[in-house]
């Protein structure tokens, strides 16, 4: 879709605001404009580059994490509702392939999705208890997997949690974990 | 049981080709006398530090692994017998655990499982499907963690491995592993 440059920059603005980790990439290709042209129209709209937009979003889901340190998160939280759902994405790197195939490693995915579970839960401590998981697509080095985590149910001891992971909109990864939780009173008791 | 120096040292050779990975702590409770007391007789005896005897019986274990670079694997290594069965162990390092309460975190326990599975398949390429685990008890930093894995099933395209971990005798993690892997005539074809 080709459009005038002042239409492109509104679409542009909304397609960010909509989806903040989406690449220059992506957008130069639904676009139809060289990647040149996105980084333009987004320093003309005052948009930081993917980098820094994940490493503000993270920063600000960070208060809203409790079970967890930020810093021992796998992969940068990009919105979280405590209890309900969030969001992470991860850059697959040199060191989470292997090197004969460079194929994402399956405990990467694993971590991920695990960690964004404890992140998810806004309880004092979090631990899990068992998963049933698949990995539906080999994910390549320099892929970015964007792991999606909901709750489907909560207990007195267990949050249920479904986690889903996409590279663009291919489904990766899914994942059921069960979370044990202790409560405040409990910890102070 | 307190046995006179050479009986001890005697005992003290058997348990440790029994059980190389061992610690001289284990050691020392088992035979009733200080850590010290089996540093001197592990070094008459010519035996190694724990580190080293890993080192040792991780090396000789490289050649027989086929799927994955030896550098690549999450723990060390200790028998595989290819398409059978294999052993590895961890030691629970600051890294592993969360900060807040010591205790390894989900995705370290499931990331060696699922590495010695890998290591386990003599094939050139070997691909995680699918995965059920269960956390059985907390694992502490400076645990050592030995996994224990037994294929129970090898179709055409998958293996299915049952991988059972723990920490001294107790049962702190099980999983069942599928998976996929492709032979020699497909990688050339």
């Amino acid at each position: 879709m080709k459009l005038r440059k002042i239409e492109r920059r509104n679409a542009i603005k909304k397609e960010i605001e909509k989806n903040p980790f989406i690449t220059d990439q992506d957008l130069s290709m639904l676009f139809s404009v060289s990647i040149q042209t996105i980084r333009l129209d987004r320093t003309h709209l005052n948009i930081p580059e993917l980098r820094k937009r994940i490493k503000t979003v993270a920063r600000k889901n960070h208060e809203r994490i409790r079970s967890i340190d930020g810093s021992e998160i796998i992969g940068d939280v990009i919105n979280v509702s405590p209890d309900k759902h969030a969001t992470s994405i991860i850059k697959v790197d040199e060191d989470s392939v292997f090197t004969r195939n460079k194929i994402a490693r399956g405990h990467v995915l694993f971590a991920q999705a695990n960690s964004l579970c404890v992140a998810l839960i806004h309880r004092p401590i979090v631990l899990t208890r068992d998963s049933k998981v698949e990995f539906l697509q080999p994910v390549k080095l320099n892929d970015t997997v964007r792991a999606e985590a909901q709750t489907l149910d909560i207990t007195n001891k267990y949050f249920t949690i479904k986690v889903e992971s996409y590279v663009k909109n291919a489904l990766v990864f899914r994942g059921t974990f069960k979370m044990y939780y202790t409560s405040e009173d409990e910890e102070n008791g």
